[in-house]
């Protein structure tokens, strides 16, 4: 068992050196953060465990990566500006200082990335796996938060990004030499599929753009056709979504060329950290012209439909049903 | 293994019926909270780990109100009014319905109490034990949070409540029949004891006391002597402790009477979730007229003095040596 400094050596070695301003250097119970005029807090928590949601050998700055950006995405798919964070580390006993130099290196790059600085946190030891807990806390201007029941009959269903490279790239860790499409990717083509999966791209760059834009908008986590069920049924629509018009990488378009049955995982596997919106179709090429000045695609997926009947999933012009649209983490 | 409804059913049936407006249903990716005009946000976040901070057969609806009350306790400490709360939980896959029934009810039984109102949430599965992480939001008028730097030369150390309960009555349940003092106490006092440690009692109800009486305040959560040598340390001043002094329920004056050294168990034991203020001498009545009016004693326990001298610790008149000064969960 390694022995680690005690939690206030720890907090004043690693992690008061990242933190912003309003965390007072952790050395308060509480962080203090001017509320914004004429502003709603946007406020979200996500929790991530090793051996579920990472790989216990991930590199330790990409696990505080992954930890702050599945909470930046929230932030982004509702068009809300981060103010900062609070992190909840439970540890395993034998985790090492090195390992936890490391995550902190990553977090304090990333809350200077994005400008979401540490604002406390909490460090616990536990017998389980190592879990990350990040509570988000954002703006937007009042009444401007771009909800999941915003999507009208009449609007265009828009995808950020591309959709799949992380299922791919997990696909790809989990399969080893197993996976037979693997030769036919470039060691490039590779390195961007097993990359998206460690570190996802949050679309913060973007999140003007969906309040200007967006009727409704949810991150896309669990999975495209799962994310869009739950993203109508919220906003008591319904739809349709053609597999055929999913943006895909150059890697992942390879590897669903190669074995036509990544398709439908691409499409279901999660961890895209895309936004999926619905957009009205006068604001599409004013919202696209904007992704497009962040250097990011926004592409035209489906369509909304008034009812309630479930979600139409097209392939190739026909209907199909996918019955797993999503995964379940829990 | 117990097979729980899928995490939607359970944030429908469970938790949202518990949530506050801004959780929007716990339907969207994100809460949404007005930011308080003329307000500053008062943020913290404490993990509670089963089998360190609680017992694994603690009552389920205990454990949540614990989770969300070392919370609160930190907000009362600032002089800070909860706006309302987000909970990350880590689940056992051995974790049943009716457990998670009883949390859920617990858990909404003290958000109106308290007038802290669930936000938001994130649930995973996780082999480790079970875990409760609970991020709380708080306001205080801007330029009003009362700090732990707070402390001048000069002010009164005070005490909230009784110091010492939870310790003992966490010691009695460890020791169950070894503990001898166990037999002086009657079973009146020892379930109060026992009660104290099960269930903090945050002093939320003097938060605008503290806040316009004390110069500078921290939760008493770790042992009141190291929290008094933490206070003294980030206010760079010195002061003296009297062990004498500190407010003790008769319970935990029987206990002491009986077997001299739970004084210092006491003294040092944590989880006491009171207000350790510091009191210009000019305030201290008004302060402690407030606190009566709350049915919550205010008891002078030390001083503050100018330097960097580490805390004196004195009983019966003498300076004593108090090595462990306070307990770590860490």
């Amino acid at each position: 068992m390694t022995v680690l400094p005690d939690e206030d050596a720890l907090i004043s070695q690693l992690f008061a050196p990242i933190a912003g301003a309003g965390s007072l250097g952790l050395r308060d119970d509480a962080a203090l953060l001017p509320a914004p005029a004429g502003s709603e807090l946007v406020l979200t928590v996500d929790v991530i465990v090793a051996d579920v949601h990472f790989f216990r050998d991930d590199p330790p700055g990409a696990v505080a990566r992954k930890a702050l950006r599945v909470n930046l995405s929230d932030l982004a798919a509702k068009g809300a500006e981060p103010l900062g964070f609070l992190l909840a580390l439970s540890l395993r006993r034998d985790t090492s200082l090195a390992w936890l130099t490391a995550f902190s290196e990553g977090l304090g790059a990333d809350a200077r990335l994005y400008g979401c600085p540490l604002l406390g946190g909490d460090t616990v030891r536990t017998e389980g796996p190592l879990t990350v807990s990040i509570t988000a806390i954002g703006r937007v201007p009042t009444g401007y938060m771009v909800r999941r029941t915003g999507a009208r009959p009449g609007d265009i269903l828009a995808v950020t990004g591309t959709i799949g490279d992380s299922a791919l790239g997990l696909r790809l860790r989990l399969d080893g030499q197993e996976a037979g499409w693997r030769d036919v990717l470039t060691p490039a083509e590779q390195a961007h599929l097993a990359r998206r999966y460690l570190l996802p791209e949050p679309r913060n760059a973007l999140a003007l753009a969906v309040r200007e834009h967006a009727s409704g908008a949810m991150d896309v986590s669990d999975g495209l056709v799962g994310d869009a069920r739950k993203f109508l049924r919220a906003s008591g629509v319904s739809g349709e979504l053609d597999l055929d018009c999913i943006p895909l990488s150059l890697a992942a378009r390879a590897a669903i060329t190669a074995a036509p049955d990544m398709l439908l995982a691409a499409a279901t596997g999660g961890d895209d950290y895309e936004v999926l919106c619905a957009v009205a179709p006068e604001h599409l090429s004013g919202f696209q012209r904007q992704c497009a000045g962040a250097k990011v695609p926004l592409t035209a997926i489906g369509r909304v439909t008034a009812g309630d009947a479930p979600l139409a999933v097209r392939l190739h012009g026909a209907e199909i049903a996918v019955m797993q649209g999503s995964f379940s983490h829990f």
